[in-house]
């Protein structure tokens, strides 16, 4: 995650960071005299963050990601961060790619390959657009292109909210299909664009385009789906795949400093 | 989480243990070479578990405790554990009750507040039941009333997927909703019998129920919903509500053991 550098003439900056300030969509948050979040144990009315971070753990999938984010964003927006910019990176499961290649997400779309994240409010179906930054993509892909080290595609995630089932595995403890349908479901997304799979990417998508957030999707794949559903690669070669995307965003974030 | 004793009279009971193995279904399995559990670091050709153990770290939600879930089935069913009883402990918002009340839950609901949770499988929805072991739960209010530590009652769970929106906090970074909308929705939750909220629980009772095991969901609730959506509780008072379900649990246990 690469939040925006505080501005360093502050004075000539001030009119233009303003329109740029995160944007929380909750009218109700003004009235509060003291805010806490809950999962980062962080109140508005403490002082002391740093000892308190230390005790940040998270979890996996959209519910995790999605009280992260809430969290994330009500603090950008207490410290009056602006112009930011928020890249997830992790690991995927590929489809027809080689393990290790590095996938920046054009569409994170859900099970039926819909660019779409749909969110329960008051009992209700709201769905929300999972559009990600293309200028931020393509910058993205300009890197991957720059240190030439492995891999690189734009193409579209699916997002699933169970990591065996919801991911046509074979191989978890329910499975009531075949792996000819597997298959052809797997075939199907590749058809659609889906080069990889994931449990963070829409409301990811979602909740950063709402709040304004300029957002980017970079994960490596660790293994092609197409081929097996379990992953047998050696252990460094997996911790030297998980280091790709940090690569990438490393050096967007050196280049964007001006460091490169 | 309880998993049934190994039986001390191996020869006599091994008929009727048959019967009562955990049972995965998926025909897929049978035919693997070495399962691995991914998420749990551990594989059935390796052979020292307990130091792998130590490496596992779980999250919050559906998708994370469903990756559980799946390994954790797949672990008893390669360890042939038989009359396995898994309870899910843990902390949850309360609707009507006074904070520090436990709930022993009957039926975990949607946010529609059906008993059934939505699982996508090759982009298509299935429902499945989320009907809970009502003995159990029954077994379970009693220990409370035996050892009359705190307020225990029996009622229905409502699992979301998140923890603002989805819960219809008015605290979160998004919110479209008003707070007489927020309450109406908890009011209407109240009388369809929901007593508290919580993000695991539906996806538990369903794949327990799939692979036949005897499952029970016991929270404590950290906050009165009808009251506010932040949790302003001493951390001293919340630690100690968070040891409730554990010393119900704790006393069911021991008496299974027939050691109280």
């Amino acid at each position: 995650m690469a939040p925006g550098l505080p501005d360093k003439k502050k004075a000539e900056d001030e009119q233009s960071s303003k329109k740029n300030l995160i944007h929380l969509c909750n009218p109700h948050l003004e009235q509060m005299k003291e805010d806490v979040l809950y999962h980062f144990a962080l109140g508005t009315g403490t002082q002391d963050f740093p000892t308190l971070f230390g005790e940040v753990k998270h979890g996996m999938g959209i519910p995790s990601i999605a009280i992260m984010l809430h969290e994330l964003i009500k603090l950008l927006h207490h410290a009056k961060c602006s112009s930011v910019t928020v890249i997830r990176i992790g690991t995927s499961g590929g489809i027809g790619l080689d393990p290790g290649s590095v996938v920046i997400t054009r569409q994170a779309v859900d099970a039926t390959f819909k660019p779409q994240f749909e969110q329960l409010i008051l009992g209700k179906n709201v769905i929300r657009s999972t559009d990600l930054d293309e200028q931020l993509a393509n910058e993205l892909m300009q890197c991957s292109n720059e240190i030439a080290q492995f891999n690189t595609v734009i193409g579209n995630t699916m997002c699933t909210l169970d990591f065996y089932e919801g991911q046509a595995r074979l191989d978890g403890a329910i499975c009531s299909y075949t792996e000819g349908e597997k298959l052809q479901y797997l075939k199907e997304a590749y058809d659609a664009g889906v080069r990889n799979i994931e449990m963070e990417s829409s409301v990811f998508a979602a909740m950063c385009k709402l709040s304004g957030i300029k957002a980017a999707v970079v994960c490596v794949t660790l293994l092609n789906r197409l081929e097996g559903d379990q992953i047998n690669t050696p252990h460094d070669v997996l911790v030297e795949y998980q280091q790709r995307p940090q690569k990438l965003v490393g050096h967007f974030i050196k280049k964007y400093l001006g460091k490169v």
